[in-house]
């Protein structure tokens, strides 16, 4: 039986970051698929469930826990190994700062329902709103480069995975999707690299959920 | 003397979090004030400390930390007292996602480099510039409220202030001046008064900064 259910969306990089973590952790859990594309989060079924209206959410434990850091958080701290941030208190905070690099200044800036919403209220074009979703990705992932280097290794902080690494794969694999050149930022390639060749990366691939 | 240097500007919503998280900590801290209106924060002087070139940006014992939810988890594990979340892990996540739900989800949208490039390279009207921030603050705090009110007190979560309220706070304050009406958000604008009322919030206040 499954420990916990993720309700999720394979392109969803919040989810995406919840399911490398799960992964991460050995915890099992189900997934039950909301469809973001055709807008299923705002139906009143899964409101009741989660008022934001946003996935993932994961229930565990009898929680319903919302906000892919928070429920990161919560899964580091109620099974601690492999820890996924270090134990000292600077180094900690750099790697939350550059987790949030990727979760409060650029992601939040590209996902769907801003990009819908460049292109319907606003009135955008399809190719203004690309170059909005490769200002923001371009310059975010140069600042995070800089910020990476002093104290990156085969992952983004030394040589085991983090919650730094858990938001820079999804963004990475977003990144790439809209065609956003990434020959610049060759420490956040490396730890993409390494990351990617982790099982429990792999499996949290949008490619290998249910669609 | 004093323990650290915060890099901030008055209104940055970020920066004020981190004021009252020093406040309600009780470490003294000297002000810079780098003027996000006229772009110092994008000066190579700056840059050289911050390449994200983002504040706030903390210097404490040795360290330069960015990025305010990292700073603030920082000060709380160094400085115990009073807890800015809740010992179990549940109520914990709960605070943080409530957070994040501010942090991640309607901040990033309304900051003022965002704002400019609405203006500036999409060529949006103010009128719609404003549009679209009320449409992201409105339907992020009727989030927030529905998401808060189960386990509110005076203030977000029970009776005792949390990083919840460090961020709610800077996120009424510019709804305020965004003139977006809140009579619907009764949970939200009873914590925003009880922490408004408290030492350490009201000094953190823009108005109390130089400018």
């Amino acid at each position: 039986m499954a420990n916990a259910v993720l309700y999720d969306y394979f392109r969803s990089s919040a989810s995406y970051r919840v399911r490398i973590a799960l992964n991460l952790k050995g915890v099992e859990y189900e997934q039950r698929s909301i469809n973001l594309a055709s807008g299923a989060q705002k139906d009143s079924a899964f409101r009741r469930l989660n008022p934001q209206g946003l996935v993932p959410m994961l229930e565990i434990d009898g929680h319903r826990l919302t906000q892919s850091l928070a429920i990161i958080v919560y899964l580091d701290q109620k099974f601690p190994e492999p820890p996924l941030m270090p134990a000292d208190l600077a180094d900690s905070a750099h790697v939350r700062a550059l987790a949030m690099a990727v979760a409060c200044d650029i992601h939040p800036l590209n996902n769907l329902r801003v990009l819908k919403y460049l292109r319907g209220p606003l009135g955008i074009s399809e190719e203004a709103k690309d170059e909005w979703y490769r200002h923001w990705v371009t310059e975010g992932l140069a600042a995070l480069e800089e910020m990476a280097r002093p104290h990156a290794g085969a992952f983004l902080f030394g040589d085991a995975p983090t919650i730094a690494d858990i938001c820079l794969v999804p963004q990475l694999y977003n990144a790439r999707r809209f065609s956003v050149p990434l020959t610049d930022y060759p420490t956040l390639r490396r730890a993409d690299e390494t990351a990617s060749a982790h099982a429990a990366f792999a499996a949290a691939h949008p490619d290998r959920q249910e669609q």
